[in-house]
């Protein structure tokens, strides 16, 4: 009646996830909808930046060879011979002791070889001519910004796999792309199992709680760069579960169930998945909470138990399903970014199981401190709220104590880590 | 021909722009669909958390008066006369020396005032009847979750103004919030201009650049929480800019222009901005990049002039435009988070002016580290792509060091700061 498990460390669960190669797809996007979308492949400049000389003030451009005898004791006088704002061509080559007035951004004309700045000269107008005179020496190449010098063509500017983030979108506006190449978002089905289960717009009822998973995974998931699909409960009926798996099979390639199905104080998913013949992973990490956690795979679709407390189901989802979303968005860092924080609070109790505690992260002073951001309990679903991290505390003989240093998993990130799991 | 500016400092013109009493509007969304959305009311619990008395584990509910003679050398009896799933209202009330089965989440039938743990009892059958021996005393309330442990209702979870995250979401569900009241997205006018400027699909042109801008504060618009819409770039003609402009701000509450718009070396702007009638509130800021900012006031709308340079425009926007766009999501802490780091690069140069340098943080050891993120100039929208943070760099005489402690702004951030300006 009762199956045996036997809990496997983080870093093996993660392995075996880690092992499944998964599909890729990219799908071209307008630039405007590409925000927070990931790169399918690197952006590369395509021309020079600046991809002309151009002057980085308002000024006039001139020969510097022209301007050799200015001095304080001795102005030099240029024709003004043009006036040049920022998209102009010159008409004209600037000769000797000649000058065009020009704009910040402007293209600096032929024959002139520097800019000197607006403030630094006296203009005026002489014979219905516009005249300037200067007392200061220039050098051939003062204030210009020379073609090439802030990026050369075929600089590796953004990988692949990058978040667009407002700073890209402006990157790759400047070389052109009005429309993006990105990962198409993975789309993950999910169905919520638990006879105690009420939709979101039910009512409550003695015994029954609202189905939280199932909308918490949907941001989850989006917050990790996917799509849900939710297709709803799940009844007690194997036949009825294994179609209904079957055939979301045919439309996701990541399936999460949440909560146990049972027939009575039986389960039936293990049943299902063997119907199926998905490769049962492992069906419980060493790891509280989310210990009841069944990774199964067929070919390269992956199949997810995650628990119905809802701590531990998000728990699940961050450690097991965010890196298999952002490994299909092309990431090389795909899991939770792991740092090292302060304790700001004891844990005196020692830990048979690695914890992960919902916490939230503060700096003080430039050093990361971190403190449990509600109870710690699986199901107190208040807790996730204000979690910005996950506390990693290693299983041992010996609680923890404030200011003890330990790590942390950054859950709004968006860096990730390699690998973050090492013995734990 | 030139007009004289005096520069603000930051504090200044941020104080001038706080001052502004901006409208806030507020609108339902379905859950789904309010993920980064920010609250427009204070999430209370609407019931006590859990709103029953209930078992966590799987285990049998009994009486623990029954069990006060149960030791190692002597096993008590129970009679199990009912199995109770999550979800399940028990049809029988527990007896004297009677156990209900009992599964994780299910509620405590009557009369129990226990749950003892599967894995502690032994089960047999005895004529057609299934019952159990114990050889532990329990305490009265020993494994139940009781009514409201969690969360009392009425207790206040999550306040108005933050940020809807997949935890927030798991509350929202819990409470039966299928529909959420957030603010309404505000809307943010956008004229480009600049005679230099092709659109992000037009080819190279000599002289000619890609307006960046544009898509670039739309997507800081959406990272902040607003929308922007892009009405074209601006002609050089004062009449066809002023309709415009006035136009636009019958639709929005925010309008942005980035670069200036000249006549010859003549910018139109300042008498646009008298001709609205708006209020200029200043025109310079004493900072790097993005001194040539100018914010006016019409009303409760604000007009925005942000620099034509890309880094100068990204810092102008975060610095003045996004406190305003929070504010109207209900925020109290509208601003870029500020927080302390240690330089990882020398910057030898004193400078008259704060300097706002792109910078990327990373954390090392627990602490907090910033470093540029490229090339230090307003024209460089390379250094904006892998921009995480803005590091502060007060003006002085003397330039800073690495490891020396400065001021950093969180871009990617989700809380903000009240108060970041003090004396710059």
């Amino acid at each position: 009646m009762l199956e045996k498990r036997k809990p496997l460390p983080i870093y093996e669960a993660v392995a075996k996830i880690m092992d499944i190669k998964v599909d890729r797809e990219t799908e071209i996007v307008p630039l405007k909808e590409s925000i927070n979308r990931f790169l399918a492949e690197d952006i590369k400049a395509n021309h020079d930046v600046p991809h002309f000389n151009r002057s980085p003030y308002d000024g006039f451009a001139l020969r510097a060879e022209d301007t050799r005898l200015a001095e304080s004791g001795n102005s030099v006088e240029f024709e003004v011979i043009e006036s040049l704002a920022a998209g102009m061509v010159a008409e004209k080559e600037v000769g000797p002791f000649q000058a065009a007035r020009i704009m910040t951004g402007a293209l600096l004309p032929e024959g002139a070889d520097t800019v000197i700045m607006l403030e630094l000269v006296k203009t005026y107008e002489k014979n219905n001519k516009d005249y300037l005179s200067i007392k200061r020496k220039q050098n051939s190449g003062d204030n210009i910004s020379f073609q090439g010098e802030d990026a050369k063509k075929g600089d590796l500017l953004v990988k692949k796999g990058t978040i667009i983030n407002p700073g890209v979108i402006a990157v790759l506006a400047t070389f052109g792309y009005h429309e993006v190449k990105v990962a198409k978002k993975p789309m993950i089905g999910l169905f919520a199992t638990g006879t105690e289960l009420l939709e979101v717009s039910e009512e409550l009822a003695p015994g029954k709680i609202r189905n939280s998973n199932a909308p918490m995974i949907e941001a989850q998931a989006a917050r990790a760069g996917a799509e849900a699909k939710y297709y709803g409960q799940l009844p007690d009926d194997i036949e009825i579960c294994y179609a209904a798996i079957k055939q979301a099979l045919t439309e996701v390639d990541i399936l999460i169930t949440t909560g146990g199905v049972s027939v009575g104080d039986y389960d039936i998913m293990p049943d299902i998945y063997k119907r199926l013949e998905a490769d049962v992973l492992f069906n419980k990490v060493a790891m509280r909470p989310g210990s009841v956690t069944t990774v199964a795979r067929l070919n390269h679709k992956i199949l997810y138990g995650l628990s119905g407390n809802p701590s531990a189901c998000y728990v699940g989802f961050e450690l097991f399903v965010r890196p298999v979303i952002r490994t299909k968005l092309f990431s090389e860092k795909p899991h939770l970014r792991k740092e090292k924080a302060w304790l700001k609070v004891d844990f005196p109790k020692a830990n048979p199981f690695t914890r992960l505690i919902r916490g939230s992260l503060s700096f003080e002073e430039g050093r990361l401190r971190a403190e449990p951001s509600g109870l710690d309990k699986s199901s107190v679903v208040m807790s996730l709220a204000g979690a910005g991290v996950l506390i990693i505390l290693p299983s041992g003989t010996r609680g923890y104590q404030k200011g003890d240093e330990v790590e942390i998993l950054l859950l709004e990130d968006f860096e990730g880590s390699k690998a973050p799991w090492e013995n734990q």
